[in-house]
């Protein structure tokens, strides 16, 4: 069920946020989606024995590489693992009981307490599009992205009723130089939102940065106590962990903070062609992956993410929002929930160029998917397009209404005598009208889901009002919410402080781009 | 699985047919999805318990009507029902025993026996967009039906590779007189299409043409001893049985040909606001519909529907794709399932004016819904648009296409030693590719759906080609298919006979419109 709780905008410290409260503007916002729906299973008991073994087969004789990182390799040979060049060949049983202490439930916190989550469980958390190095809007079309644009999927982020978190990379901002860029994009989830927001993870010093800016905007003391941030480390499909992905996440597991690990698998390339096949390396990999984290600092929050798509055998390039992307996404989350881990996959995936209906195809299989296999955390909820390669504003806000509707499936049925509705049945009776029952009366406001986006109009009006598509409806909609932003009152000395460390970071560094 | 069956084009008796199969394209066509996965179900035990106990209270105490029908009043007298002007009363028990003589599994018949399919247990049969009095194409604009658009339909669905069935009033032709269309649309789907089909119900003389046409196309002893019509009885939610509606049934349940009883519900409106209320009422209204076919003839073939939308109650219209919607469509077919009968329900449902984004997210929402509720016959699953006003060309061949991914999900996990691919993981290793394995190169034809429509190029391929959206696609494929087209042969007394009897039946009516 959406746990809805009622957002002050301006909410926070002194006399800025009393004066905020006054002229505030209440936005009903979703905490994060709690499923009273059971998960969908596509594993039978016999299929769950034949992968699992198998990946313990894939572990224990192929192994896996964790490449320049002679500490690592230490750390698993020190765990019993056997260590040949950078190969560690992992005993049967082992990964699997090393992941025993990773938690089966994050709560992230967020600056704002009514936006902390909590990610495992039967919880939902949302979180935008990461990554893209275009972005594209219905006026400007697609263009490489700017801090500018960077800023403003953050506030996007920020009106969106049901996205719970504020995300991590948005959109790379190419006007500033790759070294520097986290400090920008964190600043901007820190000081125009307050939802949760991920980490860097592109160096190690990056990460550290994370962890630092995390500590002026919580205390130091809080950050040592609790996880503030989920950061997204993937793994090289297939079996091979590189060291930046791995120092970022030492650094992360060892402050306690959360991450992901991810295989960034597109089938056919990086794993087998076969759903049971891809589903074997995917939990190789993740178990070596938190396994390894568990290495570091045993209990670290951790979670088992699989990103999984096809490749297309006529051109090779992948494809989203797939019937073998589904099962693989059904599966693997039976896979993260045996090891008691919270699992992170789906997303409003799609191949397509536009926000056109094939990017709503790919994506409404994508999301579906994503609630009913039992996703605890949801990258790329929102705003993907293109496979990845832009960050698309009007499919921001497309994405992010759809996201509603998943909330309202996960609310279940109610079966409370409101619920079963007999009052109403024998009011109106056979011919009758529900409209004018005092049922209907009491129920109407919450119980349908209701878009912000979608068009239900009569057709007359449609047509006189412009005719619009669904892109141009979504273009009205950004435009909305960019005009109603009000940004999250901070307390002024935390932001200066921000400002100082990113001026101080930056100004020890040389710039560097690509 | 789809079971692919390979269809010789132009096949059929005589000379024509061998003619027809020297020069004939083989098509691989999908005879029905074969689902290999589990069926989603929301509701739990306690649920079941209650709104199954709730639907006996409500036929008992509120009952339901059976309107201008003193046969039906009768039948029902005669089984123990409380007759009260025309308000029927069944005791507690009685309904859902008198349903368990109904067939859990239909054989539906087509001409061309590989395009027989069957309705039931792990079945889905997929048949298209049903009834809207307008088309829209993205030249053409949105007018009024004809039948010459009725039987472009028909050719599409007949060249349409995951459609297993032509379906029935594709859109209205109204250009036709009303008392005439049925018959102008059964020839079209007898002589264009060689793929099942549905019966008329506007009238039971229209229901008896329909059989009487089967039988010159499959002979009389053929139908009276096999279904080969499916067709559409809706209830008039809620709880009444009107006597054009009930007419048609009876004589397709004497004839021993397939009724889909199925409320037409807009919740809200024609049912409670809750989705366990609108569940109560669907069992009770089908489980009367579907005891009253019983008391026709025990052993007829019906199937129990639930075509379910929610008010918006800001506009008063229908919404699609909603998350209650698919709460209700889950919970339906576990109530179907528990009376053994076989289910109706979902579509490629939308509220959208336009084959946009929100079509395509409304229309995935309730198809993957669909597959996952265990619905056993899907009507409108492609072409629906502007809430079943519209039957769009492009959109036909939009979801069309999405139904194939359908048939990959049902597939389900394949963990035969060849879908386990440990040679593969063993051949790449850490690191490696598997584009080059030997398991790749003996899988990659059959190891992913592949769309016959979207577009996964390299952007800037897809800049040169014109930069096309999915309705540009769909329009191309579209004229294609239309190109492609040839008529599946026919005994030529069969159709001068088809001929003769639509001439006799229309030359022994006036014109009738409205």
């Amino acid at each position: 069920m959406a746990e809805l709780g009622a957002r002050r905008r301006g909410r926070g410290g002194g006399g800025a946020a009393r004066r905020a409260e006054r002229s505030a503007v209440r936005v009903e916002m979703a905490k994060f989606i709690e499923r009273r729906i059971p998960d969908f299973e596509v594993l039978d008991a016999e299929a769950i024995e034949v992968i699992e073994a198998n990946a313990e087969t894939v572990l224990a004789e192929i192994g896996v590489v964790f490449a320049e990182n002679p500490a690592a390799l230490e750390l698993w040979r020190g765990a019993g693992a056997e260590i040949d060049g950078e190969r560690v060949r992992i005993p049967r049983g082992l990964a699997r009981q090393l992941c025993s202490t990773a938690p089966g439930r994050i709560v992230q916190h967020a600056r704002n307490p009514e936006r902390t989550v909590e990610i495992g469980g039967r919880s939902l958390v949302c979180a935008p599009v990461y990554g893209p190095p275009f972005v594209r809007d219905a006026d400007g079309g697609r263009r490489y992205a700017t801090i500018e644009d960077f800023r403003t999927f953050v506030k996007l982020g920020y009106m969106s009723q049901w996205l719970h978190h504020s995300g991590g990379t948005l959109c790379e901002p190419t006007d500033i130089p790759v070294n520097k860029r986290h400090l920008d994009m964190l600043l901007a989830h820190m000081t125009l939102s307050d939802k949760p927001y991920m980490g860097s993870v592109t160096e190690p010093g990056r990460a550290q940065d994370s962890v630092e800016m995390s500590e002026i905007l919580f205390g130091k003391g809080f950050v040592a106590r609790n996880t503030v941030m989920t950061s997204l480390i993937n793994i090289n499909s297939p079996l091979t962990f590189d060291a930046t992905m791995m120092g970022a996440l030492e650094i992360y597991a060892r402050a306690g903070q959360a991450c992901i690990v991810s295989p960034f698998i597109v089938g056919g390339a990086m794993a087998p062609v076969s759903v049971a096949g891809t589903l074997t390396q995917v939990l190789a990999e993740t178990m070596a992956a938190v396994a390894y984290s568990q290495l570091v600092r045993a209990g670290a929050p951790v979670i088992m993410g699989a990103f999984v798509t096809s490749i297309d055998m006529n051109s090779g390039a992948p494809t989203f929002g797939t019937p073998e992307a589904a099962l693989i996404t059904y599966g693997a989350g039976q896979l993260a929930r045996r090891l008691g881990l919270p699992y992170r996959s789906a997303g409003a995936f799609c191949g397509s160029k536009l926000p056109d209906a094939q990017a709503a195809y790919e994506s409404a299989n994508s999301l579906n998917m994503g609630l009913l296999a039992g996703v605890n955390f949801m990258l790329h909820a929102c705003g993907w397009l293109e496979g990845g390669l832009v960050a698309d504003f009007e499919k921001f806000v497309m994405d992010a209404d759809q996201l509603g509707a998943l909330h309202g499936i996960a609310r279940g049925v109610d079966i409370s005598e409101n619920g079963q509705a007999m009052d109403a049945l024998r009011e109106a009776g056979p011919g009758g009208h529900y409209l004018g029952c005092a049922h209907t009366h009491a129920n109407f406001k919450d119980a349908f889901w209701r878009t912000q986006l979608l068009d239900y109009k009569p057709y007359e009006t449609w047509l006189e009002e412009g005719a619009r598509d669904t892109r141009a409806l979504a273009q009205a909609r950004v435009a909305k919410l960019l005009a109603d932003y009000e940004r999250p009152a901070i307390d002024p000395a935390i932001e200066e402080a921000l400002g100082a460390y990113v001026a101080k970071r930056k100004g020890s560094m040389s710039d560097a781009f690509g």
